[in-house]
């Protein structure tokens, strides 16, 4: 068993789905960030540019409700494979988050 | 411009590619993991699994050289969108690593 799968990124929303409940109720939301930022990779610097899809489940769905397309935010979470036939797709599971606007 | 692009994953290496070097001379590896832990979300355990394609250029490359299929390694990087066209597929731009076993 592997330890450690932590991201932290931040992005602007360009996706969001509607909330909707699992059968025993819990809260599921789906959006997608782009990311757009300046990295350095071998001792040069370079845009970094990328779409991450999210999942947000339970209490964490609840406050993230009210996002609107074009909001920043701040995430935290650990990532997961979108399915297990895409086992390389990966979706971003929420843990924390913060609003940037 | 977003400012944090951060992930730290372990995982067992499933597939490398052979070295190979930029028109400049920069070398370049592509590995794939394969990771699985357990993860708390929405109050519940849960297992996660999900295959990250990562990419080593430069001295960390060369360093990465003598990985073998099987081998364990705790990760650090940002993640990019594999190409312009691919935006949502990521790959993890490796800064930072460690042999497991």
């Amino acid at each position: 068993m592997d330890k450690r799968n932590r991201v932290l990124i931040d992005g602007t929303v360009i996706k969001r789905s509607d909330i909707r409940y699992t059968p025993a109720g819990t809260p599921v939301l789906e959006i997608v960030i782009t990311h757009l930022s300046e990295q350095t990779e071998a001792g040069k610097h370079r845009k970094v540019e990328c779409e991450v899809a999210m999942m947000a489940l339970g209490d964490i769905a609840a406050r993230l409700a009210p996002i609107q397309i074009g909001q920043r935010l701040a995430s935290k979470g650990f990532i997961a494979a979108k399915s297990n036939r895409y086992r390389h797709e990966l979706v971003l599971h929420l843990e924390e988050f913060e609003l940037l606007n």
